[in-house]
């Protein structure tokens, strides 16, 4: 079904009228009565007073006698005082004053006689050392005005004050339906076709974060009646809806039109990317918003339009995120027609706050996952420059991006497990990685842009790996070229090599599949070099121009079948099952600018890539070879 | 039993000295697995990696058809190739690509012929317009590296790897033993004596906000063989355990000798006030805790002793809080000997922050409840005078702070109330009151430390109110004083009125016990105008010098029948149930300085004084009569 959007409204209107729409219609908290003791982090639907006082009886505040008053008036050095053993009592601190005592003589002020009595040389002020009631709370005063944040000694001052439970604003319960034929629960085992049902589970965790709770429905087929049906089921049930998928064109939907007849729809379609098929629609006061099937455009549709309606229903203040300025690594393009959304990676370099876009495709929810940062281009902005100062929506706290070492360059697995091992040891420090190619590394490191960059440069003429690129891209010096680890590099095969691929050549062999890194990878620059070597014609490899960025990308499409061959490391083949035909071993060094030398960040990294944890994780990967991992190259 | 303690030893040599004690016993988190729907705002044990690809199949990114590339070769726009119908398979977005097939045509690429083959006018590339296996996540790979917060992206990420479940460190369980002959579980009738059991409850909290369960267990009374049997199972169910109570000297307490006897005990008694008679102890690698029963105490104990034992178990740094630098508004003295605890109430006056202290009790959990930060005076100071900087560890945020209306002065429940409105109207607006009297308010307001002062005085000599004290206390002017309520004073009275007191004088007669309130507050200003005009004598009244600082603890005193007769405004006569002899109405007003009055805190604050809600707020208290409140009134 051809399927034309209805409008594309900017997305500050939308939310305005959104939530007009929904005041009109009385959108806003239920309050829910909760025991006191359940009530931390909760709100105050209203004012609380106290029942009782606190303390509820006058009690002594000192260890000593309890007596009345009057009873030592006049008792002065040279006129002592004699009390019965009747006029007064003994008392510890903390004990209730006994009935017709006023006051309390601590036990330091008094001489007691072998008859029981005691004699004072000072007369004793109604009152004095009398813990009095109501001196921490009055029965009757407010102790927590309304919509106020209930806080651990607010609890103990209720409780005190003989307020047992109380109202607070109830968390708005989201009712969330997934809903496609093609979606399935999260297995491990899914079937080609199947997508796996994670959508909700991100949701569920965002609401979570903000105050509300989630009701996730089970998967709805892609038949209308059934979607209409569990649409009315959840608005009758729920505070607000989220009804996912469908809402694309292009597929068989049926959302919009089950909205309407559930309720009413005020907009669908709105002027941001991802997340323009959105709804806008209610049944009442209770808000039912459809959301795109793919998880980034969904995070951000909710994150836009549903976290408003929550912060409305506390009252609170919108809080959307905190904002800061950064330089852009790379050009963002975007349409004039939207208000975009464009994932970053970020870190520190230097002074600098740098933010490099992340892959854009709405699908790829691991690029949230690594996002440190949303650039949101704004309608009518055709986008930035690289090198651009732009604004940015944090993800990651500042002190952490201070703390995050920023590597940029060739793709190897080790670099997650430095990652692990430098957190590991200082859970502060965090390791950031991009995969961008040796060659994309050093032009990093040249703009300054990373505190560290992966390499393995052949250089064809000399045999001779990376020093002479570093002496050509810096020939002022300025880094150091760090010894990280020998590794294997050579042809991954299918498991068994059914097509018997014995030499580099036979890969541009007759049905062979071949699958490639992409330009300016070091792997690249050897796959070339060997075609060259070896005369191969790089028009007769079939895939030569399918381009992959990880040596782990690389082997799970032989894996999968849809190649035979491609370049790649030995630890990666061996992650795979795949066979491995060994070409060279190379020179994984990391490159480091004299700026970040310093740092306590690559001070860890160079004390970690000489531990011996290092070397046990990497000695498990296999297709290593170790050299004093750490030491610095002498390049110039 | 007389006790001393055995140790006085610095906080933070007493920290370091019990972590390193408990990291030798094998102190450290456990983990524990859980569903990763269910892992939000945890931490990863270890490092998470991938078990299968996302997507787990190669699938269509257009709508168009799946062919293999080698039957589009040789395509142009002048040699077009036709493929016949079973050569190609339409496919949509996200379909699956079927088996034979490595490239897709976009629809608008093609031309459809009636025998159901297509023409093309151009080759496909090999896997052109195909989303790779393992795009978003390749099986193997590090998802997550060890230590790290889960996001809600990244449970999406997790459900696409195929990561059904996780090990994450486990909330450490801390158990929470009550003790105590006196103490009752919470309820709103306590008998004298009793001690309502809230401790736990605002542990609990303290707890869950950092991350820990609390699990606590029934009230223990004072008997050595329980608390020790408790005390084995706790730690034996339980990461660490806090015994609450019977720590402290002058009480029949076992708490130490059950600790010696289940374990070990490091230190007793820290040089902390409150919290000195603490108990650093543990059972092998279980940390117990004893903690005085004091709520003030033991929070600060907890805080500072228990919760860097949690920042230890998640390998986290120590959050000790956000210090800031304010202004005290009065003298605080310590004792050379104690690192001392005080509470201080803070707001923003012009760009000044202020702290003043709170009551010092330990008992007075509402003085914690109100705190918005803690002087932390150093082992060996004795202190500091009024006006001097000093830090605050902040309890309540630094813009909270400056969205404050700091209010100092007078007594009246109706602040409580305009704290409630204001708030209501705009939740980023707060309302702190400080109870010192109108004279109190008058100081504070020319040190420039209040935002408004409520006060009511009365000159002797006119019968006019506020008017003449503002001229003579500032004869320069700068401030506005703003009408508020007419209230009704005079004496509130047992049920009843037993002892048949008839007019004023009365409170002299043999047998009356009457509560006074503070010098410099206004009613005490009316109270001793009183006594001069109807020439009583102060030396008989029996109580006149015990002073209460609130209108609500003056009739408290005589709810609970410890007085019968003090001054007081009808509005808590009322709330209270008490007999109310009239004697004058009196004009409550507000002073406000200059600076401060263009400040959109004290606009809304004008507003609210005008309004329909304040009125009605006002007109059910009693007592009160209302004349175009909110008015600048004519002074100089």
């Amino acid at each position: 079904m051809a399927f034309t959007y209805l409008t594309n409204i900017p997305l500050d209107q939308a939310k305005k009228d959104y939530l007009g729409m929904l005041s009109e219609r009385g959108f806003g908290a239920r309050s829910e009565r909760v025991r006191v003791q359940d009530s931390f982090g909760r709100i105050t639907a209203g004012a609380v007073y106290a029942h009782i006082n606190a303390p509820h009886y006058a009690c002594s505040a000192m260890d000593g006698i309890a007596l009345l008053a009057k009873d030592s008036f006049g008792a002065t050095e040279t006129t002592p005082v004699t009390l019965k053993a009747e006029q007064f009592t003994d008392v510890d601190t903390g004990d209730p004053i006994p009935n017709g005592c006023d006051a309390v003589i601590m036990v330091e002020e008094l001489v007691r006689n072998n008859d029981g009595s005691v004699t004072i040389h000072a007369p004793a002020a109604p009152w004095q050392h009398i813990r009095q009631i109501g001196e921490d709370v009055c029965a009757g005063e407010m102790i927590l005005p309304g919509l106020t944040d209930i806080t651990p000694a607010a609890i103990g001052a209720m409780i005190a004050g003989g307020v047992l439970e109380l109202e607070v604003l109830a968390k708005p319960v989201v009712g969330i339906i997934p809903t496609g034929d093609e979606i399935v629960p999260p297995c491990t085992d899914p079937r080609p076709g199947d997508i796996l049902e994670f959508n909700s589970s991100i949701f569920s965790a965002m609401l979570s974060s903000w105050g509300a709770d989630a009701k996730t429905y089970p998967i709805v087929p892609d038949k209308y009646d059934q979607i209409r049906d569990m649409l009315k089921k959840a608005a009758s049930e729920c505070d607000m809806v989220i009804l996912n998928a469908g809402s694309s064109a292009g597929r068989d939907d049926y959302s919009v039109s089950a909205v309407r007849e559930v309720g009413e729809v005020l907009y669908h379609g709105i002027a941001i990317k991802p997340g323009k098929p959105a709804i806008l629609g209610c049944k009442g006061a209770v808000p039912i918003l459809g959301v795109p099937g793919y998880p980034v455009s969904g995070i951000i549709v909710i994150d836009e339009l549903l976290r408003p309606l929550i912060d409305r229903w506390y009252l609170r203040e919108n809080d959307s995120g905190t904002r800061t300025r950064a330089k852009l690594t790379r050009p963002v393009v975007s349409g004039l027609k939207y208000q975009e959304y464009v994932r970053v990676r970020m870190g520190y370099v230097g002074n600098n706050l740098m933010a490099s876009p992340l892959p854009r495709g709405s699908g790829v929810v691991s690029s949230f996952m690594k996002a440190d940062g949303i650039v949101e281009v704004p309608q009518g902005t055709e986008g930035y420059t690289a090198g651009e100062e732009v604004r940015v929506k944090l993800l990651t706290g500042k002190q952490q991006l201070k703390n995050t070492l920023v590597v940029i360059g060739s793709h190897d697995p080790l670099l997650d497990e430095l990652s692990d091992l430098i957190h590991r040891e200082d859970r502060r420090l965090f390791l950031s990685s991009a995969h961008v190619g040796s060659m994309g590394g050093i032009m990093a490191v040249r703009r300054g842009e990373a505190h560290a960059a992966g390499i393995h440069l052949l250089d064809t003429e000399t045999g001779e790996y990376n020093r002479s690129y570093i002496r050509k891209y810096f020939p002022h010096g300025g880094v150091y070229l760090i010894r990280c680890v020998g590794r294997q590099q050579g042809l991954m095969l299918q498991k068994g090599n059914p097509l018997g691929i014995a030499e580099f050549a036979d890969i541009a062999g007759d049905g062979v599949r071949y699958v490639n890194r992409q330009k300016g990878s070091g792997t690249r620059v050897l796959m070339d070099y060997l075609c060259d070597r070896y005369d191969v014609d790089r028009d007769r490899i079939y895939g030569y121009e399918r381009e992959e960025m990880t040596h782990n990308s690389v082997a799970v499409q032989i894996a999968g079948d849809s190649a035979d061959a491609g370049m790649g490391i030995y630890s990666t083949a061996k992650l795979y099952d795949l066979d491995f035909l060994p070409i060279c071993t190379e020179e994984y060094d990391l490159l480091i600018p004299e700026t970040a030398w310093n740092s306590g960040m690559v001070k860890q990294l160079i004390h970690t890539l000489r531990s011996e944890g290092f070397r046990n994780r990497i000695t498990s990967m296999g297709g290593y070879t170790l050299d004093r991992p750490g030491e610095i190259i002498d390049v110039f």
